[in-house]
């Protein structure tokens, strides 16, 4: 890190922060400019930087302290240079493929998962998806089936041969969910959720990480490295739009942000239109423009009945829609050079 | 809910729309305009309203469903109209009573919180914080003590006095917690982690519940309404700064939002000019201005030498400043006709 | 507009209610329901609701009112239903056209801006875009070079044939831009600068409208429709980035704000993968992305020489990029069947 | 400014680097750290520091550049260390004078300004208030009768003795406003309309400017930088709130980042509790907070008949809701040691 000392630093404020540093074992040097005095501090990479940085704002005349180092390791592209493929099942996300999740938001029944997990497959999705435990704004809101509806979606795989991915939303679910699912999924309301990712972490499976509604890039990475830390980076990062003071769609999806962030991590980042617009009239348009922005998937919800749906009804795609996009998404990758629904065998 | 259909709908539009309704048992009440038709659906509340307006609006030409009734019920004026008094131990927040709670960010060894608890006390506190479990954005940064932390704090409360409030980072530590604490605090990250709100809800402690970085006024009630849904009413809300694009401050402490959500709950309300800001120096003008809005406590970070703090050194206060701050909060509690500390047995 | 009372209103309080309505020159519809009376306010637009309904909200009693109809006219698909075509010169926009501006952030010199000029066109640019009058954050930066930019540009075009486009930043410079320019650009800084909207209105000529940095889709409709109202339709809305907290890019492009307000205006939009991004490597992806999202064109900053560009150096592209990227604009016009750069006179 | 190169940049690089500085007139300062190497750039300020750090960032492994000093000058505590006390009319602004601009949002008519004047004056404020021309996000909507309103305003200030303060909204008004206004007021609209800071700069007169609805606190004083770089020092800054997700307000008043913004300037800093909440109900909690968050003024609309105004009728005040404020804004000021309406010979 870099420390910034105003104009009116005396030398006795310089010396002051030089002992700080090298009480803390750094070492430093001094660039002395007409206008400001910068210190750089060298060595020590302990985990506690920000601690640091901060007990050294509390020091006189230090203006700013300027941090060098990204705050996440194993997640970043310093650490792995090449992009990750992440398999759910022998779905491939990653380096040039493009899995498509798709599925109903929450399972409200066999009938109706069956019937979305068919119409998917037919269509040429790759994974099925479905809420067992939901979050809702509401305590008086429909929460999902729970158990039963992880059955329902182990059934539905068993016939479709579909890997399956749902949202474990409290460390209680992650033993039943991880049972399961081939891959779980963390909410956005959950990324910051510190004890869940170092627990799905524990587990090995592969992590579909949501981004907070209002967390940065680099937060969103952070989160990703509490997984990576327990020494699984079985994870793919999930764009699902920001909060930002636009309401015509329910979130702002972040595909620059998402562009921007694969050039910091190796992971497969995908994107998830349904949630951030909220709506399905704008599903196919920013399914094909997170294709087009170099995304590595697309979970899409899809419902074979949405009019009647428990949930975000207006956000999820009729089968029939979904298929339609589907073709769409097959000319898009042939045109981007990107394999879609590609086996993990042919690797 | 009002639902506003378009003007190119039709006869048999509305006709639909107006099955749908009474399908789900909602009666009716058509109102064509010129250039809109309205229809008011009448009663039957049922909790699953969002739902329903949903699927509504997957219907054709309809162009809006407008919400009249607020999400959340317990916690709103409409259900009781008077501010109500929340006590953490004999200390009272609301109607009237200003409750100060201070102390480290984190509890970091029994030294250093006793010395933080004995000065908060001295300068007039009325409660005291400091943290277990510390949520934070690296892996790699100082979690917290856990238990250990919780035996430093009860060890403080039998010394001083003071009442303590300490947060529940997850599900398995809200029993450890309630065992300790006077009070729970969910942290701004976990405003939306329902479980957790349920849970501390069974509790029947007093809560403090941090509004979430980028929680709406509406969903931050709709948070306590999940607390208060399993009988707990005493809950404690406080503002701690909402993300914006300013970066000058850490958050932007939303004092007119806290204004006006003191006008939809009887709920008290405090403030955090602490984390909101992220700069000691902030922190004494954001906190008269908390009072002067309206706030019924403030939330403030101590620490007996912040630089050599090992969380959010930057925004804690010296325990000399603290007292300082004190001075001011009284003359102004003064001029506001506040009443600062007064213990439960004045009532 | 819909005036929603609340359970304490009495009889007299919607009275009241009614006759301010009818002072007013409405017509008014009750309808009571058990916890809300609703009161429908009908007919008279006369385009000052939106201070009515601000009086409206001073009655005893009331507790929100909600508009219902859209606050544009002009521009919006109820006014014309089909996508309409603008050209500059004679390249269009909209309606299947993808038009593709290119040139300079700011005009440096007649050799800068005539290299640009000349490569863009060789890669297949639809029209030259070049800073005359550049609004800047620091007044100590560069500030354009004003009327021998203009002269520079019209030289350009002579040469190449491609039409032109630059701002005007302020009124002063309406009359001497719209002489040398094919189309006026409004900048983000100043869409809500009224006067300057109603002076390019009243030129006639086509106006590229860039989207604020905190404007909402309906604010921009509006500016939109200021423009229109002085009867000039040939309005290209731009959308260049919106402000949020993320800083990982300089603005956030909002894709989907674009796609929802396609569903609202009639008018063409086109997307600035430059502004909003601030990053060259990030101009590739957000141009393909903002065309599968449905854009009607794109404006790219390109530099023959970005390393010493005066302004945005970070943001343009080389000439060779620029022509890499034209290559991949073409296959994926082709898979969105997209015309790009088609003659107006093939219509 | 400080370059930052990535842990791959080789020799070569940094030559590169090292040279691109020297030929634009920079020495440098090299320090190789284990993962990075550092670059300090040292000397030269002229003002494009902006575009010089953005071509060293096109250089290859040039990872992040970091500027040092401010980008503002003349309106900086390093330039001037005491606030300073700017003068309208004889009222005082800054340094322990806090004072009260009051009136209605538009000049309506004689009777209703002068009315709106006389209490306002009987009440205690310090200067009048009212607008000529309005900024309308609609075309349709009142927007203020120009000369005629400068004209009823002046005749106010012949009556009571209050200065006034008015708005320009475009180059073409100054001249005239400055004519008659003791005050021209810069709307947020036209924070970054550069024309009209250089032109009200240039007329001498006090100017408050407000912030920006998306302006960080850095760009509203680079805003203040231009009046002040045509040798106007007369600038009152005015906070008047931030565009946020959050809708429960019309705005988010900011008072943290006004009082980060008074340690940065010396300029005062006003704070408009009107239009940033747009609520009359929040306009007394939120010029209390601004007192006590270290405001020097506070701008307050004030109608006679709000019922009835032409715009924002919902936020402006009652005369009588307004002396009933300043009765607590005098007991405030008291408990603050603040001057409220103290007169400018008493200096």
């Amino acid at each position: 890190m870099i420390i910034v000392m105003s104009s009116k630093a005396t030398d006795e404020d310089v010396q002051r922060l030089v002992d700080a540093l090298e009480s803390r074992g750094y070492g430093h040097h001094i660039s002395r400019g007409v206008e400001r005095t910068l210190i750089g501090a060298i060595g020590t990479p302990d985990g506690e930087k920000r601690s640091v940085s901060q007990q050294l704002m509390r020091l006189a005349n230090v203006e700013r302290v300027v941090p060098i180092l990204r705050p996440y390791k194993l997640v970043s592209r310093e650490y792995q240079e090449e992009t990750s493929i992440v398999y759910i099942g022998d779905a491939p996300f990653g380096r040039g493929h493009f899995g498509v999740i798709a599925g109903p938001c929450a399972v409200e029944s066999e009938q109706q998962t069956l019937e979305a997990a068919r119409a998917v497959k037919a269509a040429g999705a790759t994974c099925l998806r479905g809420g067992a435990f939901k979050p809702r704004s509401s305590p008086y809101a429909f929460q999902g089936l729970g158990e039963e509806a992880l059955k329902i979606l182990a059934a539905a795989r068993d016939e479709t041969g579909l890997p399956i991915v749902t949202e474990a939303r409290d460390t209680s679910h992650i033993e039943l969910v991880a049972e399961y699912a081939d891959a779980i999924q963390i909410g956005a309301r959950n990324m910051q959720n510190y004890d869940l990712l170092l627990n799905v972490g524990r587990t090995g499976k592969p992590v579909v990480l949501k981004r907070g509604l209002s967390a940065t890039v680099e937060e969103w990475l952070q989160a990703a490295e509490y997984i990576a830390s327990e020494g699984n980076l079985n994870v793919i990062l999930c764009e699902r739009g920001i909060r930002t003071f636009e309401t015509i769609t329910r979130f702002t999806l972040d595909l620059a942000g998402m562009a921007a962030a694969k050039r910091e991590t190796h992971l497969p980042i995908i994107v998830d239109p349904s949630h951030s617009t909220g709506h399905h009239s704008l599903v196919a348009p920013m399914t094909l423009a997170g294709m087009a922005a170099g995304a590595d998937g697309v979970v899409i919800e899809v419902h074979p009945h949405p009019d009647r749906a428990l949930c975000d009804s207006a956000q999820q795609l009729t089968t029939r829609n979904f298929a339609r996009l589907m073709d769409r998404v097959r000319k898009l990758a042939s045109a981007l050079d990107v394999q879609l629904g590609e086996s993990a065998h042919k690797e």
